[in-house]
């Protein structure tokens, strides 16, 4: 089937970037996108008239933890010890596998409405998030962290690891591919070097593809550094853990020598900057990051420390604060963050064939609202899409070529039986 | 006329701060606030079901440059001075009193849409804007900014200190106090010694409200002690200007003596944090401020700056950029920036009459939609405020218990009539 998307503006890429195209039609054959230009192609068998939208590539948020969203403004303003001990910690054990799915649609109803197209999640119970996004047509990858409290227990008895192993041969590539298995190491802080030495030949095993939270706290980084007389970074790197691709969410406390070894090692980074902020870790040296071209990705973690999935919200904060803070208005060029946005994203999750709107890509996009009085006037698309839109212009998204929200309407989730859902779960924590 | 808001969670506020009524009922008299409670009450005229939906203050955008969204995304990412000259002013020399007054109604849509009932604004042709104003129902403190090029010319020759005080004879306390017309200073870097003491003199003699730009960048903080030996703040104060009441936009370089010159005269702060940030400027001493017991508001700049007029988003960014940039989560409390979005910017403006749901007040205020996914749960109803509203959760807006703004639609304005005059005025700015 052939579908066309008429009359709309589109943030195509071509040779030197992204290009800019008015009143134009991008024309989607089966999952794939087979035309993008101004003028009108004859050959479809269904046409969609997009007039007042511009499409933009599908939004892709690189580090999450989509059933969180039931913890969502749980503890706010705690020093962050007693945030996750006193707060978090206590619910989330609490959390049924039930409740799991239902954090997990609410998250999907949040980011499908917002224009995320794919997203990495990293949270316990992956086996319901799986189920969740196979169901609803979003992209994921999905990992199953592993964590070791216990030093004296034998590597071999960690039963994450091998849950981890469990999920990558169950569900990797699932539902055409949609569905992709990372492999996790929760953080330094909350694992072994054994553990992580042992994990990462797996990784290595079976090519996967490594997330781990990094350097987001100073006490975490200097903490180790005293431990081990090691970075992080480098405790990772000593490991083997990037002997495999791997990506570190935060990053926001890297040294040099940390994003020499990242670069070296082809390690992405994903900037939070909503969660960074608001728990006092600090701001990570993104643009610094660039210039090495290191992958640097976005996304918006948990919504219990953002306090949404807000793709569009993030770029806006990652096109403004670097400025901020570096005195600079020159650093961090909307193309730059907007690429953080999407294709950094797909090309860290292993998804070369998306991320950007070019023939041959698969078809995954947001159609933007122009319509709105702060979207006026359009004098230079990639500002407008950094500074000025919000996620509520996101009208519809669309995931290989099926349209999964338009305008208000989902066409694989039922809202209220999520509601319903929730609220039955948020009795059971909360009671 | 009697009209009762039903059903809904009301933000009001109480003997000791914010108090969060669940499912409760307020009533307005006329424009103010007549009852606010749990129970329903049975006298009124008219009743509006507002199921699902949170009441707050209304938002005070405590500085802005209205008709600048006709400068949305102009030259972004270009250095501070060339941004300035090379391509804002050039603009704005071509800009008519036509133009200007197709770029105050195209920001009254977005501000009206997003829940502000109330700025405070600086630009020229303030006429224009008092128009506009007037007839949109929203409330506005405008003026004249003051500006000195020829330190050769006489004071009583400056053109634009006589059409200040033309502006608040004809304007002041126009549409029942709606409109209120501030004098205003420019800046220290545009204008003279002598024309500020002279000046100053008019704004003691009409109990005026001095606006003025103050320590927004390092260099024009440093420039001004380089040339007088004194910071900003202590040139202002040298020269009269906070012997009447007085508030400093940005302040982000304002140091410890210049924040106890405002603490001790009384000069409120306003905080602007997405334009200093695109800018470049820095990140300003909000806490220290509040800390302090300063008066501090929020506001969003001009949306050439911003490139927004989304308090909501302000609010957000007010309540996460200081977390991390001191690397504290328990600093700014979503109690204190939801303040600054509200009776804080009242304060400024002279408005004790409003900022607050309280019986007594006048009938300001926005409906927030509770039932997007981002809004659930309501676990902390100022964490949600502070962190997860957006601009577009806005439904209601109402001033002076006129609903200005409802689920879409417009009361007093009609956006394809503005839309048309800013097409019309943005093809002659930039033909």
């Amino acid at each position: 089937m052939k579908r066309l998307y008429a009359n709309c503006d589109i943030l195509s890429t071509g040779k030197n970037g992204f290009e800019y195209i008015k009143n134009g039609f991008l024309s989607v054959n089966g999952d794939t996108i087979d035309y993008i230009g101004a003028e009108k192609p004859t050959d479809f068998d269904e046409v969609r008239d997009m007039t007042g939208t511009m499409l933009i590539p599908g939004l892709v948020n690189a580090h999450t933890h989509t059933p969180m969203t039931l913890l969502r403004g749980v503890g706010s303003d705690l020093p962050l010890q007693s945030w996750l001990f006193d707060s978090v910690f206590p619910i989330e054990d609490r959390l049924t596998p039930s409740a799991i799915r239902a954090g997990t649609e609410l998250a999907l109803l949040e980011m499908l409405s917002t224009g995320t197209t794919s997203f990495t999640d990293m949270y316990m119970e992956p086996r319901e998030t799986a189920e969740a996004v196979l169901a609803s047509g979003i992209k994921a990858n999905l990992c199953r962290p592993v964590q070791c409290f216990d030093p004296s227990e034998p590597v071999e008895d960690n039963f994450r690891v091998r849950e981890s192993l469990e999920l990558f041969k169950a569900y990797n590539n699932a539902g055409n591919g949609r569905l992709k298995i990372d492999f996790c190491v929760h953080a330094e802080y909350t694992c072994t070097a054994p553990v992580v030495k042992y994990y990462a030949g797996f990784v290595r095993e079976n090519a996967g593809n490594l997330h781990i939270h990094m350097s987001e706290t100073k006490s975490e980084h200097d903490g180790c550094v005293q431990k081990y007389g090691l970075t992080p970074a480098a405790w990772f790197e000593s490991l083997g853990a990037f002997d495999s691709r791997a990506f570190a969410a935060h990053c926001v406390w890297v040294t040099e020598e940390d994003m020499e070894i990242m670069k070296r090692r082809g390690v992405s980074a994903v900037h939070c900057p909503s969660s960074n902020l608001k728990l006092g870790s600090g701001v990570a040296p993104v643009q610094k990051m660039l210039d090495m071209g290191i992958n640097v990705a976005l996304g918006t973690d948990g919504a219990a420390s953002n306090n949404n999935l807000n793709m569009l919200e993030e770029l806006h904060l990652a096109s403004v604060i670097h400025n901020g803070v570096y005195g600079d208005p020159t650093i961090m060029k909307p193309a730059d963050t907007v690429a953080m946005a999407t294709v950094n994203g797909a090309r860290l999750q292993g998804r070369g064939d998306t991320g950007e709107l070019r023939v041959g890509k698969k078809a995954d996009f947001a159609a933007l609202d122009l319509t709105a009085p702060h979207m006026r006037p359009n004098l230079d698309p990639l500002a407008l899409v950094a500074y000025s839109a919000q996620g509520s212009d996101v009208v519809m998204t669309v995931v290989d070529g099926n349209i999964l929200y338009d305008h208000g309407k989902f066409t694989t989730l039922d809202p209220d039986r999520v509601y319903a859902h929730v609220e039955k779960a948020l009795s059971e924590l909360y009671k």
